[in-house]
């Protein structure tokens, strides 16, 4: 048995999107495997008091994310283009890549995370995630699927879950140890430690 | 003449602690040169509506930062005994080192820091200092000059100038060319970038 991360992310999250890019292939690498877990920040942010991204809250820190994820797409080749409009609203995404089967869901979640972060596309239109689904030969069906009741109460759990585990920001990886590691630059810590316990 | 970056830190910082063990051996390494600029964060966190560290205000941080800190000493062999009051004051030690010749700071910096987190002193106790200053045979005059008018006015202009910056935390490195990199974690990215740029 493949050591197993559980790679939680947010479709509306900045840093969530060089994390994306750049986890199957460094996990893979590693002989890990990773679960990739969409939730919402959105709630979480809203039990801390926030409601709005901190980085629209604390002008200062916004400033520094885009500048700092500007700098890592650089450094990774990622494309990146600042999109209009931030945090954009994730839930439609979040959705549909529960709709998928386990194993698409990680190719469907690099395609948003680009169609947002590298082409300033609109993730909250069911548009762009057809478009998506349709590129990657995915069943269409997933998008009608995203509406439905176990879907929703899928993403629901999987939010309640993320709060149980006291996540509080995106990317965040947790080991089979229960270990905690969050931001895009713990990546690389959180594989590390699953090769060494 | 070497490159240098500025290593801002404020003495009741849990990160500023690993950051100011590796920062000298690292730039050293890398042929560049670290400023030792401290200052206060108080009134920063203030500025953005904070009356205590957001570790506090936000206990899953809290909760988070303290487990983090513990696993990077443990990696860097630094260590580590939670102290009782967090954060401390950290007014007098930063005035006293500014009290100091620059070229002292950080062996001072790192023996306060160590007292801190290694031996969970209290560092607003004069004692704690003055011993430091004589374990490192430092003038011990340095306690007595940092109580006054131009140390004072010394200290306020720095955490002016780190408003100015537009720092929100610490520690920040920022580079001759006006990049703002922050976190204990971000070191080596500050050390990389001065070396390409």
């Amino acid at each position: 048995m493949m050591p197993t991360i559980d790679f939680w992310f947010d479709f509306a999250s900045s840093y969530s999107y060089p994390a994306a890019m750049r986890a199957d292939a460094l996990a893979a690498a590693a002989g890990v495997k990773l679960n990739w877990r969409p939730f919402l920040l959105g709630p979480i942010f809203v039990a801390q008091g926030w409601r709005d991204s901190p980085f629209n809250l604390y002008p200062r820190k916004g400033r520094y994310m885009w500048r700092d994820i500007e700098r890592i797409c650089a450094r990774e080749n990622l494309p990146f283009k600042r999109p209009d409009v931030f945090p954009q609203n994730s839930l439609l995404a979040a959705r549909c890549a529960l709709a998928l089967d386990a194993a698409d869901r990680s190719a469907f979640a690099r395609a948003v995370f680009a169609a947002e972060f590298a082409k300033g596309e609109r993730i909250d239109d069911p548009a762009t995630l057809a478009g998506i689904l349709a590129e990657l030969s995915l069943p269409d069906s997933a998008l009608v699927r995203a509406s439905s009741d176990p879907i929703k109460q899928a993403l629901r759990a999987e939010t309640d879950e993320a709060q149980r585990l006291e996540l509080f920001g995106a990317p965040s990886f947790v080991t089979q140890d229960g270990e905690l590691f969050w931001g895009n630059d713990r990546l690389e810590t959180a594989i590390a430690w699953t090769k060494a316990h």
